[in-house]
């Protein structure tokens, strides 16, 4: 009766979770999963509860999906609530040429949250930010799938009982995979080592690379070929203590043992070839079968699959111990559960520690202007260039510092790509710079008057004039008035 | 226990709903926003009931929607009824060629009230036809689309308190928008005026237009050109003070001051050009901006869209507070609540005025012949010309005096257009005359005989002859018994 | 909470069910119906419950349908339980290549049972076995419909009182209906006489009439044509006293007297032409209408259709008080209820007898290899012919004795298609015999070693080589220890 209003809280990143929250969203899931349902039932993992009761959550799918889908509806189902579902753009207002904006709004009057799944990078976010109830991504194009991920860390917590150490090869295609984008990222947070086994042509995209070396902490290990004929390229990212302080910018030298390199995997994330997302759709492809796994280094490897799988995980292993990806798919609904009713405060004394942040980002400075103004995010496939979306989106991006502070680069406020590239101008003295660090200088009021452009071209064409460094314009009296403050 | 069958009330037109009947809606649709939810969930407008618990809603959608499936879904879902949905045509027993009039009369079965979608004029009527439970019309055609009526009028009066004499302009795509058709109807019923503003070549249908004009007491004011220079093209659709009187057939002189055409606009109906119901794709089409608001006759108006929206209006005015769209979006969840409980009879002491009747159709004679008899609907999108219900439908019609009741025309009985030009015969005699006051001299059995051609050619090829006007071939002994009673 | 684990069944053929169980489920069904709802709703048949609350349903469906998912859907809902639901392969995770067998042991995590429909026959038996959830099959490609034939016998035993001697004719296309193929099976062990009408070409497939005649004790009876000269062809599927005891293999001489011919007809059950199932999409097919049924056998007829009927049955016929087909349709709901509350244990005191077996079948011995050895089923629509299930799919075959036990021939496992021509080979002593005899001989132990192979050139190529009839080849000591026992 006298509750305050909830603030919304959006799911869009893995890292608009802090590491505290994910712990409870698993202490949610556990508890779940120990109010053991009726004998009659063992093949039922956790007993079905009526605490979101009068909520209805509305599935948002303009790709294929079944298991993200179905086990958010089974979740909340299983929570006691109900689902309105919109499966088919083709059946859609969509169809008609209707913006995500547009539909996030309406939508958002006829239910308590929403799950989003979209095959533009960053559209979740773009959901979030026109939606009053909370947006869960179901999977934003290449971007990234943090409920996925929460399924995974937990399989990992429940199998290893730790996730600090581990030592997680991860197999395919680690370019187009969201799943692996959200997952590498919460490995390197919890202090699990991550050990990449692309498909060739198919590694960790540089802008995840750089952000798990340049934010996370981690440092890259390569195990000299000597030690390891079997695998002569084994490298690993090796996370510190204390991964997750942003201060810890460029990570201090580590003193590695080489036991690190040499020690068994734990486990090995296979995920399949994302062929949607390639134009080449007969690539060569790894593929994990009973072979590859009796090498000696994967005797006690667990294997995961965030599935479907289409050829890359041999069946004949679904009958090997070590496989636990249909286990890691039955706790989908526990986990999706807990966050479900944490999003929706029906959890007293839990919650998803409002406010306190998820992980670094919200704490860096943005850039922000109209989308006609300066220069777009460099993505092709980023939400900001979906037509339907012009008026909807703006040229917005996180400011993030570089060589130790001194430049910067750029990230997009939607799909989180970085540009290192770009001029800086000002409205007003018509200049423009190649120095990056000309963003980090002005307050935030001051900020406003900056523009961005991909290149030189696109500045003068704009109307500016080079200048290798121009002072920075604060009216001497916004000058003093600040260093007042 | 002792409660009667409840009668099945079938909404296809606003026209089914008396104004007390839509009066009753609305103070049902305010009691639930009264309701008001834990303050936790502040963005939720009313509170979830269990009134309909044990109730399932059918949704039957041949034709793409989002808003109208799921504002409906969720109205069932938040009365605490269920729903079960077939929202997509390919995969359905549609595409294996069942007829409407089949799926409707099996899904009966398996639900308490249906709302269907359908890309025939006429087709809500059909399976209204085929339906033991309550039918509700979720848009058919180019016909109508009473629900979203029902939520523009109702936002029009939370914001007005009222809706007489209300100066609505509706703007944009006034041929192919089942809302705006019965949309118009109801503003006359309720005594508002009503401005056309439609792009070029989508005026409001010749039909529609005289319908205002004959059966609903419109007149037509058309201010000055020196008055109005920036729109010289206004022309209002005035009703007298007791419009919804049909028997005020032609409407008498009223004498309109000359304030009515100046008087400041209270609402702006947008609505989006209707393409999939064009063959020319690339018409121009008016666009609602920050700018076409800032006349002053706009000054005070609010903006009503029944969305999706494609480009005619323009985003930067969702911040303008004279922009009500996506509260009138919002308005979907209750008032379909209010219409849902109350043809489930879910409300002790209110109902829907079972029997009392909508508004005047139904005291209308109706010709009424099999499909293989006589003239079809001339309109070639009304389902009666739908191949898969060729066995359901039939040449029906309603008999609609024209002319101070001298004559008359036709009125489909599923699409509702009118046939002004057809000739009549008589099945005994072998006669056809191109009188069409032929229809309104005979009783009910009479009618019977008599079969209506699109034209002279028609009658003559089925072997009937011309006769200027054949005599009413009653017997002199069914003469005498008419004239008894 | 002392309960034990339920037993998983599932009902992928009429033949799981033995006719214990399906009278179990229509008393239970009857009573639904006996529930009657309030007055208000006549046309309800049955009143809700809640025994099914916390329990879900999953519909997977990669076939359009309507009436069949709806009425599953409706029925679990009215049982008080949720549903959650793929109807649209093209926005599943098949769309992504993801095999049955994958899919369906994900899903299994997200409900407590499962309606499956697919167009390859045996689909529903594949999915069954990866499944730990009851699997109902709705349909596999021309193979079976359990749950259309439960409501088929239902509607006659409502309408008859009784199954037995029942003569039932059925029109259409006999091939490609997998409801006449369950529905045939079920008659004939209940009793009934079945009188085919095949459309041209479209007669019961030789191996439906060889079960029928060979394991259901059917016995064929021609009518001479002089004493029927209104349909030349009458034949009769005759079931003797105890049809549905396997032992009787060949039906004992009956000794039937000419009025089993002349017999007026029960029911009529007509079935639509599966285009689908078909090249050449212009047949000609026959037509019920009210002159055919005005033929004086015909009088007391009932009329069935499973529907949707796009032509076959003509819609005058629906105000024939022997029109009961919207009424077959009706009763999918309590009959549905009946089976789910069975399969989900929540009858006190009635279960569908576990583990006493449906049929026959259950005690036939299997060969069983994997993909890559020897013959695959021969009939091209087989899911093990799917290449997305390769991996997933064995040759498993029911070996069904004939010839007086003396030989015998292979039923698929999945699509229970009989194959009669095959070759026998061994893997240890490389020999081949084409006496289909040597299956009937080895212990179940042995039976691994031998290998079917489609015929002589595919045994050749495997390199095996002929043997008119080689040893059966137990060592000695194996013999010795198999005779004792």
């Amino acid at each position: 009766m006298t509750s305050k209003p909830l603030p919304t809280r959006h799911i869009v990143s893995i890292n608009d979770l802090s590491n505290r929250d994910i712990e409870t969203i698993f202490e949610i899931a556990q508890a779940y999963l120990d109010e053991l349902p009726d004998p009659q039932f063992s093949y039922r993992i956790g007993r079905s509860t009526h605490v979101a009761s009068n909520f209805i959550l509305a599935s948002l799918f303009y790709e294929p999906s079944t298991r993200t889908r179905l086990s958010f509806e089974s979740a909340m189902l299983r929570l006691g609530g109900q689902t309105i579902t919109s499966a088919d753009p083709a059946t859609s207002s969509a169809a008609k040429g209707e913006s995500l904006a547009d539909s996030v709004r309406v939508i958002a009057n006829y239910a308590d949250l929403m799950v989003i799944r979209h095959p533009r990078d960053g559209a979740a976010r773009l959901a979030a930010d026109y939606s009053p109830i909370p947006v869960i991504n179901g999977g934003d194009g290449s971007h990234e799938h943090p409920t996925q991920t929460l399924c995974d860390l937990f399989t990992l917590k429940k199998k290893n009982r730790h996730l600090k150490n581990l030592k997680i090869a991860i197999s395919g295609d680690l370019r187009g995979s969201r799943t692996i984008h959200s997952f590498v990222y919460a490995l390197a947070r919890f202090g699990a080592n991550i050990m990449p086994m692309p498909a060739r042509g198919m590694g960790l995209p540089a802008h995840v690379d750089r952000r798990l070396r340049e934010e996370f902490g981690c440092k890259i290990v390569t195990a000299s070929k000597a030690e390891s004929d079997d695998a002569p390229i084994d490298a690993l990212y090796v996370t510190p203590e204390e991964p997750h302080q942003p201060s810890l910018f460029s990570a201090a030298e580590i003193n590695l043992d080489a036991a690190l390199t040499e020690k068994k995997v734990d486990a090995v994330y296979v995920t399949r070839f994302q062929k949607e997302r390639w134009a080449d759709k007969d690539q060569p492809y790894p593929r994990i079968d009973k072979k590859f796994l009796n090498a000696p280094k994967y005797s006690g490897a667990s294997v995961l699959h965030p599935l479907p799988r289409v050829g890359e995980l041999d069946a004949s292993l679904d009958t090997d111990i070590r496989a636990i990806y249909f286990q890691q798919a039955a706790y989908g609904v526990p986990v999706r559960m807990a966050l479900i009713s944490l999003l929706l405060g029906l959890h007293k004394g839990k919650s998803l520690h409002k406010f306190e942040g998820g992980f670094a980002k919200q704490s860096l400075p943005i850039y922000d202007q109209p989308r006609s103004v300066g220069m777009h995010c460099p993505n092709k496939n980023c939400i900001v260039h979906e037509p339907m979306e012009s008026q909807y989106v703006r040229n917005r991006f996180f400011i993030v510092r570089t060589d130790a502070g001194e430049s910067c680069k750029l990230r997009c406020g939607y799909c989180e790509s970085d540009v290192e590239k770009f001029v800086v101008a000002h409205k007003k003295n018509k200049w423009f710079s190649k120095d990056r660090g000309m963003l980090l200088r002005p307050d935030e009021q001051h900020l406003r008057e900056l523009i961005v452009f991909a290149d030189e071209a696109d500045a003068r064409e704009a109307g500016f004039h080079f200048r290798r460094n121009f002072t920075n314009p604060l009216s001497p009296v916004r000058e003093r008035l600040k260093s007042r403050s």
